[in-house]
């Protein structure tokens, strides 16, 4: 049985994430989805708060699982038993960004495998930091967020006065 | 009539910037330089003053209105009727940049076109945050910046001693 | 009077190269689409088949003209009159290839602007060599190609058997 | 059962694709090296001998197959029943090339699932490329291929003397 | 005579900076370690502890010596007395953030020449932030850094419980 | 002693070579400018009428010499006792192109470093290929070559008529 994590912040998770998570859930038995606390940022929601969205937003995944972590992400794969991560690439930018981390994880646990996914064309403008932002500032985010998302980024964000 | 916006920060603008706007408005009717008020952010010049700043070294080019907003460019952009929105790009950094922001703005507003112009050359090496690095430091910025910048943002910086 | 170059070997031209003419044809008061007769290479059709597909590809974009040139492609801009040469960005590739031969122009050619479109995501995987391969093996073009392309391709590629 | 295509001319397979083909057999039940028989180029060896030197140097792989084909990649897997393409990547190079590639398939297949492995460190500077300039000129190949390919090649390629 | 500088942060040195320490030290008669004093940013070890870490492990270079610098490198280079400045580079993402601070350098102080060396592909993955992570998690940096920046990474950085 | 070697085709030098090497031969005590001799390739000029044209635009700089090879560089430089080889990098094409051809280098004669250097910004569009594309059709190439480069280009080529 092969189990793969799925890292990230995931603060908020995207339509882009789901179907990052949609499609590993189709190649490996079991797909984690491991929400990233990390203790140098100040996020938008809780972890408490991502992972109970990302719950929400994979039920209709069945081989899915929404958990959270501290600490190195090899020492969390070894944990589990997971000898896949999976990271989803959008563009170059991506790629930069995440390659010399799988790199690090590979020379560090040459047991798990780090595979990249291509993101979807139509997923390509859609990032956590892009949502907050639109969220902010009134923008449309519908069609870019699973519904529970939408709902509770509403909540959370006082909309800011857009006029100077 | 076509209206462009040229979007930043401008902290503070630097000859790389004004030959952006010289150089779109020899395309375009109406250039509006758009100083966008990050509320995320602590910059070294106000919102006030940068746009003074703008106002003075853009003098020269008649169709060219310095302003400022808050909020999301496409929402800005509407507001001002503007259909053109303009980027200068010296290279892959920036292109890396500022096409994912290009992207976002387009599937918000599919009316709005997002266009890049080659910086020149001789600009390369300047940015807004090489500016501020060089004026701490007592670095020569004369041939970098507009004279109204340069006087600025001398009075601005307390120049840090640079012995250890 | 602003008229615009869209330079290119359009071999065939895609609808990712249409929605460019499109959205030039808006910003600027004629655009030229120019085919670069590439005396170096063999194409799949030639000049004379590639101009009469591009006129009847932009047949419902007025302000546009098909032309072709051989040469350096300042001096054709210089001979129409155009001082604005627009080409499409799908990515970081294109911006690798396209940004040297920009700034050869600009340098060349100071008082022609080189600007850059952002081309639709949905035309992201779209390009003239995709294309010939699709259709020398046999795979759908439809939406991918306007439809006289679609037909004289079939017309021109004895499609190639795909088993070994 | 997932089965998995790792694609690729392997003129010659070098020991960074083996590599590759060891961790995807991990991964999948069933790999398949397909040997792409590009018509279009004149290769060092042919389509026969890479089918021949891959069996050889994949013995020890017991759920690795070696196949070749023509055409279209996302027929060839629709035909094997192959839901999953690999590829290897070991820097920007060649996510700069392989990306938009991945994403075309994507557009036509959208069932085949594109997803890349990272090199290992040791295999950076080593491609097929490279190798036959390497064996051209009398460079020391024997950590780089398989032992069978490093015969191969050496009866291949008449050492060209180098001097001027 | 010419004397080279490799400035940096060195927060804390790693294996990577004392190869690139080796081969600078070959090429060139005398070689600086500059340490940035960064008034901007909290580090993890202060200037004088980084300075003696470095002294310690270069101690084995006879021509390298290590002293620290605040304000622009140009200055510090022509106080110096240095004509070259050098840096490592392990990939694109160094690459994009080196280079355009190196033409800055170059604009502002034609005089110096600025190099690049590349990373050993052993230490690809080997950076300073990536060794205070695997420091604070209790990941095992043995291989990556000097022994001496072992020990002083152990006393400094209290091990973050990694249990959620 | 330290030897350098400036590698390249130089099928035309260009003065962006000509500013490498003098800046090279200020941090090395001899460069050997090396005119590759590649088999596979039909070169505008051949390797005698490079060495000749390297020969006289390098007359001023009194370490340079000029000289060619054919094989493998790493082979070259032992031959040469050389230590270091010398490329220039204009932006992140030329150092994609570069990088992976140094770390093969380095990982073949590890005795040997590869360093880059940062090309002056008056040369960013300057490349050979460019400059056989200008003369090929008329355009101005004074300020771009050697002016014994100019003179025998135009020899050389027959220009070729630029209406279609």
């Amino acid at each position: 049985m092969t189990i793969a994590i799925c890292p990230g912040s995931f603060d908020p998770v995207t339509n882009g994430h789901i179907d990052i998570f949609e499609r590993a859930s189709k190649m490996f038995d079991e797909v984690i989805v491991g929400v990233f606390n990390n203790i140098n940022k100040k996020p938008l929601f809780t972890v408490e708060e991502r992972v109970a969205l990302l719950k929400q937003a994979t039920a209709h995944i069945p081989n899915v699982k929404v958990d959270c972590f501290a600490g190195l992400l090899a020492d969390y794969a070894h944990q589990k038993n997971a000898h896949v991560i999976v990271r989803g690439l959008r563009d170059a930018n991506d790629f930069l960004y995440e390659f010399p981390r799988a790199m690090l994880i590979k020379n560090m646990a040459p047991d798990i495998e780090n595979i990249f996914l291509t993101t979807d064309n139509k997923y390509y403008h859609v990032s956590s930091s892009a949502i907050r932002e639109l969220a902010q500032f009134g923008g449309d985010i519908t069609h870019l967020v699973p519904h529970c998302v939408e709902l509770a980024i509403h909540e959370k964000i006082k909309r800011v006065p857009t006029s100077k």
